[in-house]
């Protein structure tokens, strides 16, 4: 059994493309992914599942209906299952996102920019 | 429903006991909890659970029976299920643990440094 200590600046540096998502760990059923973002991505929801945002450098904005959250590195955020959302980070923003196996990134939204399959890095 | 965002820095300083795990935040049935160590711990395990440390600041070493893990600010391990470690910090560190709510700190060792009720904060 592989159980080895993992560094994220280490990991980032392995990610040489915006907007790919990296598992870099697994508990239970949960991966941790990493992704280095700079877009607005698009509104929606995971209807099965809450979702952790933590910040690891940068900024990023989540638009929720009612309100703006601003998080920025240190900090984190639970967005509860089947509360919509629209993620955004105007500079390259580094993310670390803890959410089930399988769990898509534009949850029920679909589109072009769905990803299903994720690589280990 | 209260979404806001969790600053790691500004809960560890409400934190003024070593070895108090407070809850900062839930996703699904996992807790995320800090504490401030400073102890060698006992060897446990969690026969029904992996279990995360994340390193927010000092130094974390944890003994497996095969091998030592040492871990610094900005890293994790994921800890298998069933696995014995002994966690241990020399001079204060500040931890991130993700886990089922209800995860016994002591795992299946039980004992006095068992902890039941755990506070929000």
């Amino acid at each position: 059994m592989d159980i080895s200590v993992v560094n994220f600046k280490e990991k980032f540096k392995k990610i040489h493309d915006q907007h790919s998502y990296k598992i870099i760990a697994q508990m239970n059923n949960y991966h941790f992914k990493l992704v280095k973002a700079q877009r607005e991505f698009i509104w929606h929801s995971h209807p099965e599942t809450d979702e952790v945002f933590m910040v690891m450098d940068g900024k990023l904005q989540i638009d929720l209906r009612e309100k703006v959250l601003r998080l920025k590195k240190g900090e984190m955020v639970v967005i509860p299952k089947g509360v919509e959302h629209k993620p955004s980070c105007k500079e390259e923003c580094e993310i670390l996102l803890i959410e089930p196996a399988g769990t898509l990134n534009t949850g029920d939204a679909g589109g072009d920019l769905t990803v299903t399959e994720l690589e280990w890095i």
